[in-house]
């Protein structure tokens, strides 16, 4: 019997980590959601908007990590909400404080607040700065594959192209650039941003992701905790899909004279 | 706590049937490959080309009912290879005297042998005998709202509409006229033929699929087992995720003057 | 020098038609817009809802003729708003009396009021009556190529599978089954509904289709006299480049073992 | 009558442009077919790859401004080949010298060989740069939208985003990121690179780009001269689409409940 598989770890930054579905804790109705909905999705690594979430800031309001315990889940500070390399910087330092000097963080500097592109220019910037200060730099970017190609050659961790817009849902809309970046990664390439539905987890699995990072399609959900579930299932699923090798796509009769062949060359 | 979710029974021709993933038992290897990946797939429902597979008429050869034993699966005995409607319900007849009045079918009259595309005119005639006789049919068909509907008023227990063409693992090529169909349906929806990858799986079930039966993108796949088990975790997935209700799509300002407009309204 | 171009004359039913762009006359603002729009297109052939268009039946009211006049173009009515084929029969040999004579129809059974998609069934039916009769019949028809071929093989001067719901403007749902459509077809395959704008119209030109018939698609447009000259460059720009011959795809590096293969395979 | 419209010219840098079309000069036969296809394309703008093409550099050797006269043509030299910032405006600065001042050019600066994907980094340097010395830089770049809203900043005069890869004719794979562009930009916005048939000329010129520029897809089409005639029209019929107003899309039903809302909203 061929099943069950053999093992398939996902390296991180030299560690060995849970699930390849990566989530955030934003735009939930209250904690007790945020709770349970992370721990419906599996996730091992939980990003944290450092700008937007008391993780001690704050002494005296709610904390994320009373109900997102740093014993239980990899924390991944982020920068949402920068604009600015020298922001971005600043903020990964006092995260770094805050979590008793823990270095794998996600770095995003965004084009503008109309469309939390990534800055590219200040992004590269940014990563330069906190690898040579011994961050472990994960990297929100867009699907050039130029520049994925340098964030890596930088020395980040994993890359993290967009799919589509952050809190968008659109899904995948490039799956050929996210191709061309898979194909010559030398490091995990984990998709965020822009997924909506399970399914879209699953295309980005079966492209060869190493994982997938989602927010907005499990809070905004109908039923946030539900849909944490299913985004668990559709990653293995793709990545398992991926693995099995699917079967070759067939059109009919394809031939060079045909009028299909446009479709499929 | 909002999960465990409530119910969700799959219950078709008055049976409750305990997985959405219905697998074929063509293109394996061997009976031992089939019967590794009947068995990861967790289907309950297997169907069987009675034209070419030896359930028992000719004895002395090997027989599929020793690896998918009709006491652990429910038999789906379908008439692949039947191009008229008399072919088709000769076919059906000669499945239940073998299977002891089994009276749960699946109908498929082909075009021709290139496309392997439904005749729908034979169809019709041939759903109508056999619901006469007292089958239970469930049906192989184009992906054509009005003639769906019209395999429903004559008492289909299920409508099976084409994703692609069977074998080509093309995916969901038309999910708009999926859509018709599935918004107007009183009985199970399944996607038959077409899906090549756990994704398509799952898109067949967001779009509100009561279940996907699949054959070739299993037994295609480079390994088999591991693809069945993918594809049962994808059914599952999309299931979960149709129910929770996506977020909405949000498309960057597609307001009526943007250039944007034209793509999403 | 290879160009001018060789002749490329559009054969219908035995004439010579002199543009592939044919168009209907509904949802105008007044007849004087009609006029102009039709002007603008270049068509030769305007199709005509005989239920719902004064072409003499009612005296004393506007008369499309006097703004579409035979002399110039070539009337080819149709049954828009008719269910049944009883209903076509009876509404082409009401035209063809007021017509005098007049054999070329555009036949369309509708399935409902809701989605306008074609009822086959009924369509076969009323073909069958009206060829035995000597109608010239252009058939509307869902993108079913078994049945398709079944409309020729009855002897139907022209197959017009829909690109998508009649007033849609989405453009072609499915060019793969219209690829197969068209490359079995040996009598002209003309998309009939669905275009929305210009593209849709050159894309199934591309395709290999001998013509593309609208109606909305000018009609609703914001300017439509511009539309109808967009859409008349547009099918001639398609046909151009379909004759040209594209140069072929050439995704990056689409080897069986890259994470694109799936996408092209 | 609204028909003839109102004018709609083209203006760059200053000068109206007599067409959209902007057409390259390599990958043909010979000159003659060179001549032959940039004719019948009706483009004022020809684009020429001054590392790999005569225009004066080489003495006694075939040359191309034999066939394409700067008289009739505004020749605009490009950076094809090079892969730093520095090569580039070494380039361009050359080609000033040889086209006696020419201050309009079309910058390219590659990311690497296999992907002819632009290095956006380099090309923001290189942009600088030359837009210091005089130059009018129209310039070859990525789809990121924050990345252009740059280039136009730094003074360019035509923002050129890739369809898809150089000479890949996969047309426009992400109109999204394309149509926020379109949204902001105050300068022309021309699609460069990955058109391969007339419709996406269209499709890009409907999305409201001000022009396109192409070479593989004539030059590598089975008959160039009768494909560049096709792309003509196409942008011609694109232009004159966007500009009349396409009418909504209507889907079916898309209401928030229906299985369709997923696809469209």
């Amino acid at each position: 019997m061929t099943f069950p598989v053999s093992p398939d770890p996902f390296i991180l930054a030299g560690r060995t980590v849970r699930s390849r579905l990566l989530v955030g804790t934003g735009k939930y109705a209250d904690l007790n959601q945020t709770r349970e909905a992370v721990e419906a999705s599996g996730a091992e690594i939980v990003t944290v908007a450092i700008r937007r979430t008391n993780i001690g800031q704050n002494p005296g309001e709610p904390n994320l990590l009373d109900v997102i315990s740093p014993d239980r889940y990899t924390l991944l500070p982020n920068t949402a909400g920068c604009y600015t390399a020298e922001e971005a910087v600043r903020t990964l330092r006092l995260a770094r404080e805050l979590l008793d000097g823990h270095a794998l963080v996600k770095l995003e500097v965004l084009g503008d607040a109309d469309t939390l592109f990534p800055n590219m220019v200040e992004t590269l910037e940014a990563a330069e700065i906190l690898i040579r200060e011994g961050f472990e730099v994960m990297v929100y970017c867009s699907d050039d594959p130029i520049l994925a190609r340098r964030l890596e050659d930088l020395g980040c961790v994993a890359i993290m192209p967009l799919a589509s817009l952050i809190g968008s849902g659109m899904g995948i809309l490039n799956p050929w650039n996210l191709g061309i970046i898979l194909e010559r990664a030398q490091i995990p390439v984990i998709v965020d941003a822009g997924v909506g539905t399970a399914s879209d987890a699953a295309i980005a699995m079966e492209l060869g992701c190493a994982g997938v990072l989602m927010n907005t399609a499990i809070a905004q959900a109908r039923h946030p905790v539900q849909m944490a579930k299913a985004m668990a299932l559709a990653v293995e699923a793709g990545r398992l899909s991926w693995r099995a090798g699917r079967m070759p796509k067939k059109p009919y009769r394809a031939s060079a004279s045909s009028p299909l062949s446009g479709l499929i060359q």
